[in-house]
């Protein structure tokens, strides 16, 4: 990998103000520094002609700069499919630094500047965003209300791992079946439970219906056991005034958390929400694979998860080591330690969410993979409600597959005297 | 291509309420059958498990179903990069359809449920939305509140195109520099003129300072001459309550129209400016390329126009013949019949705006292409305002040209008597 840094003082700059810089993995048969280049002048001040007044005043303000150029291997393969087949395709890692003056701090200016319009330019064959490096000023955005401390609090949860589970069947239970099963995983000994990601407010569960319906059952076990359980409800709409009714009628009966599907309602329904909001948020980044499971196109989960941690995340799924989806292994390690990484100070970090396919056998590695931490909520489904001892069974399954993590054991050893988990591992191991 | 319709009436299924029915090219190394029929489970009730509480009951109220699968032609090289290797990679269109029961009528959910997820589905070597097809029950939404027939008489135009510019260069001008592009403009003689999608209020350029100067020159001009320009202000923002604020600041200046970049405000965004908007609503896609580039995976327009039109876009941007991006010729043709074909009824069709490059000498082409239809609005950047006669000059150049269309003419003989589009011919042609 050979890296230039580009000269930072261009004709006209002014080089005072802070920057935003964003990183680009760019692929082409052609030339790079040209497309770099292009792509700093699309997306500020040119045009695909010379214009008069494009002068070095307005420049000055406004032209984007490429600041550094990373060259690495060449591929065989096109990104995006190559018709004319003129490869090899050169690649780099190219950051290009855009004013202040012509971005400020609203999001969607952000994301129009500099990650909108970059996928569009000609000569393409493959690009990515890799990572936006947001000045101070971004520090303007509320972060999560909650976050890791806030979320521990509210669960009470001093340490160890914040165990959940997820209602299953995902889809079609009426209020008082998912009420029956509230019940059980309570009894269960879960700290969080949630509804599916597909479950907002159908015409067979209305969401004020399910929210009656459960928060007896959390109610009564917290008078019976002194402990409230969390439990997100799936508000999310693409209606921000929708969506701030929901959230109005989960608080109103005294829950604390949402699910919130956070690209189907997008920065504007989030943005919303957070101002206004007194639950717990947990995002679902349904949707996100359309931008990330191509490795030469889209974004990486790094750039991604800033703006919605900027906008109030306080809990972010990010699935897990074996994963029932595509995401490889160490795509989710990368993605916990996003996530775990401040922006502008330790409190704009969401809880991490660590789920999909997860039964337990995954925490000694995930433990071990993500600087062993205990400041993660591990979600099981059918890793939970399908254990063959039944669900009380897969929620001590789960505890104990986390005591062994957190002990430095091996799951074989540990389940020697632990039945729970040894059916899991005979079953799923 | 081979199509089978697959049975409809599967086990406990309830298929007297109306089904969303969404079609997907899907690509595999497997086989396309149980991809399919794991995309419908994993959508609606399953999970990677068998669970007790999947009834029939369960299913019949929220199972989705395969309807129909057509093969197409297998490919030797995948949309996904497929480390393994082991194509060919077959494809086919399948439409799977979902139970409004599950669904409902909320964006957020049909996006969670009916596309978001589908990316996530390992096995998969490319997946593509190719169409949505929504029951009666989603006329609910709100829809476009110009349209074509509301957008002519704002400008004026009872027939023919509505001939457009945009401010240039994009970025960097000050509001009274602006101002003094719009009298250039108006007195050029065009019927709408719009912010750059990359403006919206930064430092140099505060929304409001430039409404103030930029209005007074609109009412100066619509006193002189009768004719109200329409200007399309850069309203976006991710926080729906500034966007709002934006709105009101245009509409209390007496201006008309907005630019909304969809994808940086989101469905949110959109739904809430909607609600109370009384602009026309001007829809720049920027980021939609993010979506559609790869061929083989991602969205085709058809869906996605879809969603913005029901949440209320005016006049939606869709590039051009040649223009100056990616996208190819046939894609744009496409895109326009898209916006063209009545969702629910004519008026749920927004203007369509064909831009990116234009300077009129696609403009025969285009009618030729769109079905002879002068419904659009034609919008040159660069091809107004770098006409080596001026901008004026260039507006003229560009109605000579679609005069020619629409007289079935070819642009060279009509040029021998029009001096403007001879100038732009010898520049671009």
């Amino acid at each position: 990998m050979i890296t230039i840094t580009v000269g930072l003082v261009t004709r006209g700059s002014k080089m005072s103000q802070n920057m935003i810089k964003v990183t680009y993995r760019l692929e082409t048969a052609g030339e790079i520094e040209p497309l770099a280049a292009k792509i700093a002048s699309d997306q500020s001040t040119g045009t695909f002609t010379e214009l008069p007044n494009e002068t070095a005043e307005v420049q000055a303000r406004c032209a984007a700069r490429v600041v550094e150029i990373s060259h690495l291997d060449a591929l065989d393969t096109s990104s995006f499919p190559d018709p004319e087949g003129v490869g090899r395709y050169r690649r780099a890692d190219v950051t290009i630094a855009y004013p202040m003056d012509a971005v400020g701090t609203d999001i969607a200016a952000l994301m129009t500047i500099t990650v909108g319009g970059v996928f569009a330019v000609r000569g393409l064959t493959g690009v990515r965003v890799r990572d936006i490096d947001l000045p101070p000023e971004w520090a303007c955005h509320p972060g999560p209300q909650f976050g890791i401390t806030g979320s521990r609090h509210l669960m009470g949860v001093d340490q160890g791992p914040m165990i959940a589970s997820i209602i299953k069947p995902s889809l079609g239970l009426l209020p008082e079946e998912t009420a029956a099963v509230v019940k059980t995983l309570c009894e269960a000994g879960v700290d969080f439970i949630k509804d599916d990601e597909k479950l907002m407010s159908p015409a067979y569960s209305p969401l004020e219906e399910r929210v009656k319906a459960i928060m007896p059952v959390i109610d009564a076990h917290q008078q019976k056991t002194g402990k409230k359980v969390m439990y997100a409800f799936g508000i999310s709409s693409a209606d921000p005034d929708t969506m701030m009714r929901n959230h109005d009628i989960v608080a109103s009966y005294g829950g604390n958390a949402a699910v919130v599907n956070i690209n189907s309602v997008g920065y504007g329904g989030m943005a919303f929400l957070r101002k206004r909001s007194q639950l717990c948020l947990h995002a679902h980044r349904n949707g996100w694979d359309i931008l990330t499971r191509h490795p030469g196109l889209g974004m990486d989960f790094a750039a991604y998860q800033k703006i919605w941690r900027l906008l109030g995340v306080d809990q972010f799924q990010i699935n897990g080591i074996a994963a029932k989806y595509w995401e490889p292994d160490e795509s989710f390690v990368q993605s916990f330690e996003d996530v775990m990484t401040p922006i502008f100070s330790e409190d704009d970090r969401p809880l991490p969410v660590v789920c999909s396919g997860q039964w337990g056998g995954q925490a000694v590695e995930t433990y071990r993979r993500t600087g062993q931490t205990l400041d993660l909520m591990y979600l099981g489904g059918g890793g939970i409600h399908g254990h063959p001892m039944g669900i009380a069974a897969g929620v001590r399954a789960v505890r104990q597959a986390w005591d062994c993590a957190a002990a430095g054991s091996e799951l074989e050893d540990y389940a020697i005297d632990h039945p729970e988990l040894a059916a899991s591992l005979a079953k799923w191991g």
